[in-house]
């Protein structure tokens, strides 16, 4: 059942759903900064009239909810909560230097506007279709491991927001090894030890579903959807 | 014929294409900062070595050299110019609060996601296709013009980020209005009361090329891809 009860005016509210990276990195940037927070489940199928009333545009989750007022679009919500949540004993997640946080927004883009779409079809099609997607996959995930290099992070020595917007999405890599027959393990070395050491981290271990739970839920998808 | 000559190591230059909305976001915010730069069009039937080496993962134009380093992506290149030249004298494009900042983020996204699409959709389709970009189009703009309401700016007061985002698209609206037959001042009065203010500014009339001009660039277009 859709959540009937309305948002608070004041405190932290965050309109979720458990699978979805994009909630996941919110749940991640919120941990970093230690904000204490309600976490509301929506029911996609049934969404809340709390969300289609915060986020009418897009009417999508997540939706940060601060004081009553909505903030949409995840990256746009970790962008808020490292503005919002700053100053001493806070970790900043976007460097001081312009040039630097230029290049974290730019690879944050680039994940927005490649991995989940890329992702979806290493396990929505099959065939040529497919080995399309995995070839893109491969490529998108080299660029990626190449802005990595050997830094510990993507910004630096510091886990931040370029950190925060894909490693949400490693909980999805079986399910996307599972579906397409992809080893990241072999094909992207260096990047699976940097989400092995962002998941040494709580704030990422607790906000991530476990990955066997996400190939589930695929599975269960595609069953909805008539896909084989 | 593609520009052979390599890019300084420092100053300013930008990779851009005349009609582009994306060059034009650039162009207003350099002209708003009051930073002097080199201008190099580029052929996009014959990319110059440089723009693909200096936007390998995307090979698209505008990208902005700074002292030699690339800023890629129009919106990420604004917030880039908004912190490079950022103090006394030069006006700020985002405000200071984190609230308004995510939403002058949110609706310049919204322009990205949205209007370039829609507005292809507008002069490249025909019929019921068309129809369906023209519905979408207005949701979308009456939405735009439901966020300005009677301020003078998108942000209030001053001229910035998101006026920025959406009246680099001003000078395609006669293609859109020619193409979809659609009138804007009738259906949008705000919105082109609004265009006009920031068309008073010389460094928004200055970086917007002549509609009709764009009118004649997508005629050809259209020819080229053969489409009646």
């Amino acid at each position: 059942m859709a959540a009937t009860t309305e948002v608070p005016d004041k405190g932290v509210v965050l309109l979720d759903f458990w699978p979805s990276m994009f909630g996941i990195r919110v749940r991640i940037a919120l941990a970093e900064k230690g904000v204490e927070y309600e976490y509301r489940e929506e029911d996609l199928a049934n969404k809340s009239p709390a969300l289609l009333r915060l986020n009418p545009v897009h009417k999508k989750i997540p939706v940060l909810v601060h004081d009553g007022r909505p903030v949409c679009e995840s990256i746009i919500i970790v962008h808020y909560i490292d503005e919002t949540w700053a100053g001493p004993g806070r970790p900043a997640f976007l460097p001081s230097d312009p040039y630097a946080r230029a290049r974290a927004r730019f690879w944050a883009d680039f994940v927005d506007k490649k991995i989940y779409d890329i992702g979806a079809r290493l396990w929505r099609t099959k065939g040529e279709t497919q080995q399309q997607a995995k070839q893109e996959f491969v490529e998108a995930m080299k660029l990626l491991e190449e802005e990595l290099g050997d830094k510990p992070y993507f910004g630096g020595d510091n886990f931040g927001y370029m950190d925060i917007a894909l490693v949400a999405f490693s909980c999805w890599f079986h399910t996307y090894e599972t579906h397409a027959n992809i080893s990241m393990e072999a094909e992207f070395p260096k990047l699976m030890a940097w989400v092995k050491r962002c998941q040494a981290r709580e704030s990422v271990s607790k906000s991530l579903p476990d990955p066997l739970k996400i190939l589930e839920f695929v599975g269960v998808l595609k069953k909805k959807h008539g896909i084989e």
